[in-house]
């Protein structure tokens, strides 16, 4: 399989990218013949050749589709609240597989834990690279050391879970750019909390009307959003 | 609690119902007086006093209403193939807390185990029990000992988890009546069972391009539909 993916605007017959990315493909070693994989991010990906690359320019070929592209069309971030025990090692294998881009630990307010010691850090970093290859990912989405629910700047459209909440992932979920998914620890987020992130722009989500753990959550949340099909 | 739950087209002051419902309130001999559940199928839910029953009609005057009504507007069943070691117990504690009415185990092609015991059926039983109660159920859903998967009858509308499939969840789910999901062992459903299933009657629906762990499927499927709202 091509090691490398590159994004490219739309997929053709042939396509040319600048100076920026001729540059990277230099820095990668790639040379004429070889092949690559390039994607759109709307979903579609396709093995392509390289046929030309200078300073200036790269010319690409288009080979075949490739199937079941592995990626989400933008990027999904998990930003999940620390929780007891190996609870969060389920959980970071369960969003591997289900196409987040990374997961950032969160410091909540009804944490039980504080703070993670680098040993369990790296620990999850090997949950997710072996679940990445489990599920036939090219990414292997970093979990990155936790930082306070408020310091959190969330990238794109977020998404909160929250019982209760009117609004569901099908109505509010838009893909027209990065996504953000938080989920809370056992106790859930507090009010304040939610309202802050709704304040900052934050979509509250329901889950059904049933009270689900805080490892439970995360993957039913980031399975409903899989389930729409990106 | 009331052991009868209605479905009612809006919840209202007064709910008239017409004479195919008050026949089968009959049947369940429910007399003026008598306290009865309504609900919307979009997530209200009241107690309700049956005010009048004649032949043509019955009469349902609202009481006050049921704060998250955990229950699904009809019978949810995970249909879920046998895994190894201790994986159906994780399946079987997801899929009580979202929202499952029974789960039925089932053989399959591919199953590398065919056969369960006494004590782990029991055992699942048991953590059924306890994620109904944390979950605030009122509801245990039982766990069934397995059948072979062609001789599963399924009830109502069925949704089978299939990589690649083009429907989506929540183009496909109704309500309308009972709904039961599928999911495959390690190494999936064969594309024979699949083809059996949907000759049957059942939607193939996708979890995302990705490849998911046999005890992830569910445990997505169900937030998917969970997410839903109902």
């Amino acid at each position: 399989m091509p090691r490398h993916r590159l994004r490219v605007g739309a997929l053709g017959p042939t396509m040319v990218l600048g100076p920026g990315e001729a540059r990277h493909l230099h820095v990668l070693r790639l040379r004429p013949g070889d092949e690559v994989r390039v994607f759109d991010g709307g979903g579609q990906e396709a093995r392509a050749t390289l046929s030309e690359l200078d300073e200036g320019r790269a010319v690409l070929t288009l080979g075949e589709a490739v199937s079941g592209a592995a990626e989400t069309p933008f990027p999904l971030t998990l930003g999940a609240a620390l929780l007891k025990g190996d609870k969060l090692s389920d959980v970071v294998r369960a969003a591997t597989e289900l196409g987040v881009a990374q997961v950032q630990l969160l410091v909540t307010a009804r944490a039980d834990v504080r703070e993670i010691g680098p040993q369990k850090l790296e620990r999850l970093n090997r949950v997710a690279q072996e679940a990445s290859k489990q599920s036939r990912r090219a990414v292997v989405p970093p979990v990155r050391p936790p930082v306070p629910l408020a310091a959190f700047q969330p990238a794109g459209q977020v998404l909160v879970a929250q019982p209760g909440a009117e609004a569901r992932v099908a109505d509010v979920v838009a893909w027209h750019g990065p996504l953000t998914v938080i989920t809370g620890p056992e106790g859930g987020l507090t009010d304040a909390e939610v309202a802050a992130l709704s304040a900052r722009g934050a979509h509250a989500v329901t889950l059904g009307p049933r009270i689900l753990r805080a490892e439970t959550a995360p993957v039913a949340l980031l399975g409903a959003i899989a389930a729409l099909g990106q």
